[in-house]
């Protein structure tokens, strides 16, 4: 009963190295302190980002601040309607969020904002694939966002972003290395990584791997070449339009 | 920390009687079965409709379908976060996607969507007031989308609808009659009605009262009136739109 | 399998306009701080008032108190047998509870209850039709034993009640206005509206609305004020026995 | 706040193996297919049983039906008022049904309620120290009531119950042996049984112990044929009001 | 699928009245305060003592400390796989573990442990009948185990246990008196008993009853008596491991 | 007050890039369809396999079985107390979970497993780093029971297995890249992958990267060699035990 994207038209004349065109707007919400709205392909997401005066007590009496992510569908965003209270118990979802924190907390430098808790949530208005890799450069356009705001209005002092993020998937689809899936490839893939780089080109983290069948290691690292290409791509498009 | 509307600018400009500018969109989801995006001043709303192919058991072994709304708000909608656990759990949502779901089964012939169920979702995007009134016309809109598609397609042969809907909230401020109040007017009303009301000027319901202070029975059906007017004048705007 | 009430007795002599006989019973708990027991007709509910020695947050720091209300069907006050888990997270439930609370915050002047919670549990014995309203009376009696209690006991030196509460549903059955129907007119009804009023036959808060068909604004108003006069009259029946 | 019974009125003139007076009324829901309001004291438990045409897995295939019981407090049955949602997961709670039910499937002959299944549902209205074993006893009246209808109606045509069902807490305060204990009484007990027996005498089920220190257990007989005497007492009560 | 005990080989040549063997090791944790892991027959627990700075609000202020004790089963430890959440919320398991709680309460002196909580988990990694009497003994030589530790680091000047805790169930198959049951065993049981004693041959506490029909209260007596006996022997064994 | 390993005695003289020891037992459990108890240094997983007659949705129809996997920690597996609610819903458990259920579907060819589900419960014992990629060890050797078992009986006539399952920790620890990092070295590493491998040298999964500080490709490759060789060595010993 859905509409379906057709399959045959998925790379759209795509290169196999290519990624799809990605689109943000800064400060799209009225209340965050910070955000963005992204398009990667057909793949939308909302970042907010919201900052509590508390820390978690791991974090308290420590010199820094704290930093977590949260990552939702909303129910339709996806071919078949999602239940909201499965959905927020979801265990993608949660290893999803774990992996957003991770990397906007190397991102970030926490010590500028002492006390505080800053809560990233990415919501996916619409999927069709790399909806994770989609979400950690939306959060980091929110995370733009904010400190451009607090630097102007003098909150902060410095400019506490370490490093932009980057991110891409990559996928080897029958025997070609492809690089950010649409989810018609994504269902197709034969390995599925996902690549988050910093602006300088490092390594933030890699997940991924087979999909039925184990990848040879020297293929493993072709694709996680191709993939920190790709998302360093895709952050200078990102840098581009903050 | 964050940006609050100005509230000497709340009406800017509107008359007391005249609502905020309506926009609506349709078709705007890839997946759902019908959709829209709405905007009511700066409240947004995303509707999508959903259809399964079972029915609850008080349904079973009648000849029509049935129809359910939920009603969300993202996180970073409103001034404040909202937890996410705890917003599903929230008694206000509650109320508000049960009044929704009664306004819809009126809206829609039943009879026409047998042993199937639509889920009617209203996701708040950004919130400044007002929000289950525009969720009211966002959701008639994304059925209306879906009745269109499926007349089109050929699935319905009928037109289901048997009713449009126009809602509006209308209250007491310091001594005035106000349409559409926004957040700040909201706050310090001193009783709040919310009108829903079908293409003919027939109430569909209802819903509210006094803040504070009880109110006169005549002022109450005062109130009442310029709501019915208001939410069809809304209405009016709506059709336009479709 | 279960004792149904026969529908053509449903009314059993009634006029149409003439509620079902009302008797209430203060101070009926020996732990809570006030309660009642309240019938109308075969609905019977079970109200006391417990009060807690802190307030939530958006009432710190004022010079008053918080007041809500929680409500409750115990698993066989009801034809079919309903499940405890479900029913506490049951959406109904949450509207009447909320319906609750703005009503008994109208009714009392929380100035006199400085840093203090009343919590309002109104648990149905037993559901013949009409809970939500009988609610509202039985709570509002279980305040009022609470004040004569703390008035006499010399913890409270005013009496704090703004305004007693009386309350009544009001359907359109066939081309009847029918007052306070039980659950065989209720699941009859074309039309169904809850009116809340005070002592000086103010109006608190209306609820309701259409069943299937949408109404003309006229005979809404017309439904509106036999509820209002209705509810006075119980609201004197309740007054006479306090 | 509350309204504390005095304790030095606390056996009120009873000898220290006479149980409180109990009262019970059969036939008290309109809509259960069993019900009863038993007093223990100040003790009150609505009893009603329910019966569902279904059977958990583990009885399919087998000649007979299943029983459960479930067993809860009004918030504010108590001295300080209970939180609903915890009430549920309460371990005492669990504690209580699942005695209960074991007592009751020993009471009746399931295979007259094939496919069946009965919920006993034991609900405390005002809380005076031993609940669970007024509840063993309102839940044995509620499922007389059924059955007796049931044979008067021909549902039934063999008299399905086993074994009526006595039961008393025994305790040891000071260096009294107590028959049924009040709450002033069981706060400052050194040990506490709960004794559940059938019509001839029998025990059905003793749960109970030390508070504290341990007891010989010669004593531990005594007290546990104290029970016996007494649960056997309250049940000829029980029975001549049935 | 499962591989199951053979019923015919249950007892292995054990008299009625003698329990399988028990077999104990403590300080089997690197991270608890205190620990043990224990073999009766089969059945196989792993108990471990925590020690959290907090006391829950019904002891603060007092000169003492708090104990709570948690049990549950390993997904695997039975013949069928139990769902974990549904597990947590299991009223067996609640009833256990209160039962756990009572008797580590009469165990040990807790004015040695002021503002201190003390949580012990009961684990059962492999179950074959009697888990919650292998539960007390094992959760006695963990407290065993801590106190022993804390004594030789001079954290604590006394031995704060008051009295060692052995337990066995004891069942009525066909006519015999059986001690300890083992599964198969426990499944065709027509009554059974678990019976905690302290080291002087005192009862802490006895549950259990008829499956199915009552018992005469000279039988249930003979019953506890037996189950005095052999839960001191048991203890005997435990000791001689500590 | 927990009994801490000595972090100068972490490595215990193992060389940079030699694992611990690894210890497997096949078989302990006397109720599981296959079962396996892991120990790498001081970490410890007890792993089961059950299998059930049913598929989800997703495999209905399809000719094939399914496979998840469960991961959990006992609650004083660790140097604090884990709450068990808490720990069910952890977003750490449910991204192992995932990690481990993808691994288990490359090892096992589900097409000789028809109509059923099988489900790995892979259980911490007890925790010193290292805890995911041990599970994914333990887990395999609980499958290589499963299927030696299901051969051994003629319930399966073809070896099931596609390939075993070797994985192991790699972290950079100052400029050391260490392999199977125990739990004092794990919080201090700047980077960490798990490298999960089959039995041929070939990557199943990759999962990890820096912690603070992003890192160059190359010596992400650099780690991930490292790691690829150290799965293998691990595979080679535990092949060696089964």
């Amino acid at each position: 009963m859905s509409v379906l994207p057709n399959p045959s038209a998925a790379r759209q004349g795509r290169a196999l190295l290519e990624a799809r065109p990605l689109v943000v707007e800064r400060g799209v919400s009225r209340h965050a302190e910070g955000s963005a709205r992204l398009r990667l392909g057909h793949t939308e997401i909302l970042a907010t980002v919201s900052i509590e005066a508390k820390v978690p007590p791991h974090v308290r009496g420590k010199r820094e601040g704290w930093l977590m992510a949260e990552y939702s569908m909303l129910p339709r965003s996806t071919q078949d309607r999602m239940n909201r209270e499965r959905n927020l118990q979801n265990g993608r979802r949660h290893e999803i969020q774990r992996l957003l924190g991770r990397a906007f907390r190397v991102a970030l430098d926490l010590s500028h904002f002492r006390n505080q808790t800053l809560i990233i949530d990415c919501d996916v208005l619409e999927a069709d694939g790399g909806t994770r890799v989609a979400s950690v450069m939306a959060g980091y356009a929110a995370l733009h966002d904010l400190c451009d705001r607090q630097v102007k209005a003098g909150t902060l002092t410095d400019w506490p972003i370490r490093s932009p993020l980057g991110a891409v998937s990559v996928g080897l689809v029958g025997n070609d290395i492809r690089l950010d899936l649409d989810y018609s490839e994504d269902a197709r893939a034969r390995a599925d990584l996902n690549v988050i780089v910093t602006g300088d080109g490092k390594v933030v983290e890699v997940q991924g791997g087979a999909e039925g069948e184990a990848i040879a290691p020297e293929l493993y690292i072709e694709l996680l070449r191709a993939g920190v290409g790709g998302a360093g791509t895709l952050l200078a498009s990102l840098q581009r339009q903050l």
